[in-house]
C-alpha cells in the first residue's frame, strides 16, 4: 500500500465536511471526480458481499423539482450538482444471490459450480432472515455503510454533501418509477459546492468528546 | 478545500481494501494512525447531529478471547490489532438530547435557550419515531454510516479492516458490560494488517457492473 493519505488530510476533510444547507446552484461536480464517487458507492462494501442496492443519480432539473416536494422542499434537492436516492433490495431474492455468483464466477473466473458451498450458505443466511422478518432491514444497513463510504469520499475529494432523510420514500418511489419493483428508496445525498453564503459552513462541528462515545477495553 | 485528495489516490485506497479474513497478529495499529481512525468514528455524520452511539474499542487479549467464541469463532476477532464494537443507543432518550444540546451550546459559545426551537424539532422526531417504533432502527442505521465513513478512512491510511456481523449481540453486551445500559451492540469491525498469507488478499474484487446498480436520470 504505496499510495496511502497521511492523517491530517483524512482529518481535515472529515472536519471540512458538514451537512450542507445550501448549495450553489451554478457549481457542476466535474466527470471524473463523479465517476470516482460512483465508484465509491459500486466498490462499498456489504455483507456477504451481495450488493442490495440501486442507486438512482438525479441531474435532470425536471426530475429535480418533481422529487424536492416530496423531500419536505429542501432546496438541497434542486439546487445540489447530482442528486443520489440509495435504494434497498427487498425481500432479496435467490435470484439476485445467483446474479452475484455468476458475477463472481465470471470475475474469478471460476465455475459456478465450485461455489455451490457459499450459495448454499447465502441461501441460508437469507431465508433465515427472512423468516425472522429482519431480510429487509439487514439489507437496508448495508445502504448506509454505502452512504458512509460516499460521504467520506466526497469530502477527501473536496466535494460537499448533505444526506437526507427527511423525505416521503412511497412518492420518490413512485416518482422515480420504483413502486411495483424489488427497490425501495432508503436514503438520499445531494452531492455539490456549497453556496458562499451558507451559514451552516462556518459553524463549528459538534461532537460529544472523544471519551463520551468512544471506551477502551 | 487545498487539501483534498485525486481521485485515483481514492479508488485505489476502494479496491485495495478488501474483507480481511487473516490478519497479522504481530502487527499493531501505530498510535497516530488508530487515533485518526478513532476520530473518523467521532465525526462520522448522523442524523439531526445526534451521534446515538457508542464505540467500544477493544485491544486486550483476555477480552478478545472471551468475544470470539460468541463470534462464531472468527479469527479476525483475536488476531486484529484494534477490534471495535459499534453500539447504538437505544430508545433515544430526551436526556440524550439535552446531552448534545448541551454540548452545542458549548462549542458555539451560545445559550441552551437560543437553540430551543432545533430542541422541540428534534424531540418530536424522535418521539413519533419511538411512537411508531422505529426509533432503534433510525439509530441503528446511523450507526451503518459510522461503519462506512470508518471503512473508507482504514482503507486510506493503508489499514486493513474486517466488518463482521456474524455474532451474537446479546452475548457481546454481557460479555462488554452493556446488558442493561441504553446501548447494544449493532455491528463490529476488526483493524490491523492483513496476514501475507490472507489468500483473500489476491482474489479479485467482484461487484456488479455500474450499469447494474446505477441508474442515471
Amino acid at each position: 500500500m504505496t499510495h496511502s493519505i497521511s492523517t491530517v488530510t483524512l482529518l481535515h476533510a472529515l472536519h471540512w465536511r458538514y451537512a450542507t444547507k445550501k448549495f450553489d446552484p451554478a457549481r457542476k461536480i466535474p466527470e471524473t471526480d463523479w465517476h470516482a464517487l460512483e465508484q465509491a458507492l459500486v466498490l462499498a462494501p456489504s455483507s456477504v458481499g451481495l450488493q442490495p442496492w440501486k442507486f438512482i443519480v438525479v441531474t435532470d432539473p425536471a426530475m429535480k423539482a418533481r422529487l424536492r416536494p416530496a423531500a419536505w422542499g429542501q432546496s438541497q434537492v434542486t439546487d445540489c450538482s447530482h442528486f443520489v436516492v440509495l435504494a434497498v433490495r427487498k425481500n432479496l431474492s435467490h435470484d439476485h444471490v445467483d446474479r452475484h455468483i455468476g458475477r463472481m464466477a465470471e470475475v474469478r473466473e471460476v465455475t459456478t459450480e465450485s461455489l455451490g458451498k457459499f450459495r448454499q450458505m447465502v441461501m441460508g443466511n437469507l431465508d433465515k432472515a427472512r423468516a425472522e422478518e429482519r431480510l429487509d432491514l439487514w439489507q437496508s444497513h448495508q445502504v448506509y455503510i454505502a452512504l458512509g463510504q460516499l460521504l467520506a469520499s466526497a469530502a477527501l475529494l473536496g466535494v460537499d454533501a448533505c444526506p437526507i432523510e427527511g423525505f416521503e420514500p412511497e412518492k420518490f418511489d413512485e416518482i422515480l418509477g420504483l413502486t411495483g419493483t424489488d427497490c425501495a428508496s432508503v436514503v438520499c445525498c445531494a452531492a455539490g459546492y456549497r453556496a458562499a453564503d451558507d451559514k451552516y459552513a462556518t459553524m463549528k462541528k459538534v461532537r460529544f468528546k472523544p471519551e463520551d462515545v468512544i471506551t477502551r477495553i
